[in-house]
């Protein structure tokens, strides 16, 4: 396990990077990889990142100077806020097994890389790599900073998420200072709604279910909704996160129908005493305290009476029955 | 006008004092009164703030234990977050003309106190309570750090609207790292809708109407639906601002049909180059130039009609049609 100053040590020593970001990319994964490539060519670095055919539109022009061109050969290849191999996009499988580095968040990171730098306290990846380019070069450019904001804002909702710790503020605000411009993103990240957003989530809202005394609600996101609010995947960012808005609930499930309809997405968030990784890991999945996730081949309704069974297990479990 | 120290060496050499309040008093007033009074009883003083009635549940936990006694006579009052006299609330107003120290962040501020610490470039009146309590005591306790916490976040939104700065982030890091609890915080202020305000909203938004390619979005709020989702006043804090936040609408209107069918509450937002004060002047209304409001004695389908001629000739003179 890496340090700060060691891994920008190691970055340092050496030249000519392949960046890696994980699939569905959201703005941490992403705003990383292009706050990366950014620093290391400040630092007179060369570096890439590699495409990733999932990027939305949202997040695409803060990394889209960034992809390697055709044919470039990486000496050292470096992942970024991905937790494990099997995140990989289509086109990344094979770098994905010659990862020297890892920079990442996630408790359930699997140690895949060569070397790691993990810190699994940091809300985002996008504040780990903050630290890194600080000790890389002691300075921050406005570009990087932006692309860093963008990281660090969006995985914490605008610092609004249980995951915002003192430690994210202080960057976030550094950041600021260094030149992100943050009214800008907040508009554009956390202010403006599709229409489609906006029906989709007046569907969600509609048909939240709700489950023990109110503590669960249940969220159903199905293929005819998404093709009736003609909403795209972009329209769903943090939609995980409506059912646990509603006052009272304590874990807030979001199911969605993916391809089929025995290919189920799942998202988990909790506060409190209820451990969102713990109930994902029953269906293989995982992520964090407060929010997890899994993709499982079952139908919403199986997906939806399994987890009722944990989540009854385990407040039976909190209150000693 | 005084600097921080000034200010702090100002609270240093007095004792006795009485804090003061805005009407209709908001997070920043109660949490900046909450925290000084705190700091000032942790460094030896005697301290009150006057009791307001308008205090609403949100969050009179953060002011409560702070409200003066009857029969208190302080020495020295001190006004917080409230730019002028007229703000006062009723039980206030013989205090107004009589204090000797106000802290405020408001340009619109008229120097009505002896002496005044005024930062404009504060999103927050607590940013400054925090800074002066900093001087004061060279360090801050968890309870008063909770409800400068709750002054910042509500006043930027949880710092997402255009007033944040660097130095609200740093501030707001440094509040957590002295023990506010903000995980709690935001679930409580930020991150909970009543179940009726998910109906609502739901209602909202399937029911948005769009004209002039999506410039101009219409909501509707029938007393059907007011009945149907069980909404109170409360559970409409801020309603009139969804239709403008979706993408592409310059002029968002809220249509509210209140004790019959021909009594009509409408609420304008806007942006750009609407004028949304011109508009509600139409029917004897008025506000500011981005948010306006009328009442009118009409149906929804009447007013709406006329609404949309108004903003039809105001887009064609805009286009110089």
């Amino acid at each position: 396990m890496l340090t700060i100053a060691e891994t920008a040590a190691w970055l340092k020593e050496r030249d000519n990077f392949l960046i890696l970001t994980h699939r569905r990319p959201d703005g941490d994964t992403l705003g990383s990889a292009g706050a990366l490539v950014q620093g290391l060519r400040e630092a007179g670095k060369a570096a890439h990142a590699l495409f990733n055919p999932e990027t939305t539109p949202r997040y695409a022009r803060f990394v889209e100077d960034c992809w390697a061109p055709d044919g470039y050969r990486p000496e050292h290849i470096v992942a970024v806020d991905t937790a494990s191999c099997s995140l990989s996009p289509k086109n990344g499988e094979e770098y994905f097994n010659a990862v020297s580095l890892c920079i990442d968040h996630h408790p359930s990171n699997t140690h895949y890389a060569e070397k790691s730098c993990l810190k699994v306290d940091a809300a985002s990846c996008g504040e780990i790599v903050y630290k890194v380019l600080m000790a890389l070069s002691s300075g921050i450019s406005a570009k990087s900073a932006e692309r860093l904001y963008v990281a660090v804002s969006t995985d914490t909702g605008c610092f609004l998420f249980g995951n915002t710790t003192a430690d994210t503020l202080r960057v976030a605000s550094l950041l600021v200072e260094a030149g992100a411009p943050h009214r800008q993103l907040n508009k554009l990240l956390f202010r403006t709604k599709t229409r489609s957003r906006t029906m989709i989530e007046s569907m969600i809202y509609s048909g939240l279910e709700f489950y023990f005394d109110g503590a669960v609600a249940v969220s159903t996101i199905t293929r005819e909704m998404m093709k009736s609010s003609g909403a795209s995947e972009d329209d769903l960012d943090d939609i995980a996160s409506l059912p646990g808005s509603v006052e009272g609930v304590i874990a807030g499930i979001t199911l969605r129908e993916m391809t089929s309809a025995r290919d189920c997405k799942v998202s988990v968030r909790t506060s409190q005493s209820v451990d969102a990784h713990e109930i994902s890991s029953h269906f293989g999945g995982g992520g964090h305290r407060f929010a997890s996730g899994f993709t499982v081949e079952k139908t919403l309704a199986e997906v939806k009476g399994e987890l009722l069974e944990i989540l009854k297990a385990c407040f039976a479990a909190q209150n000693g029955n």
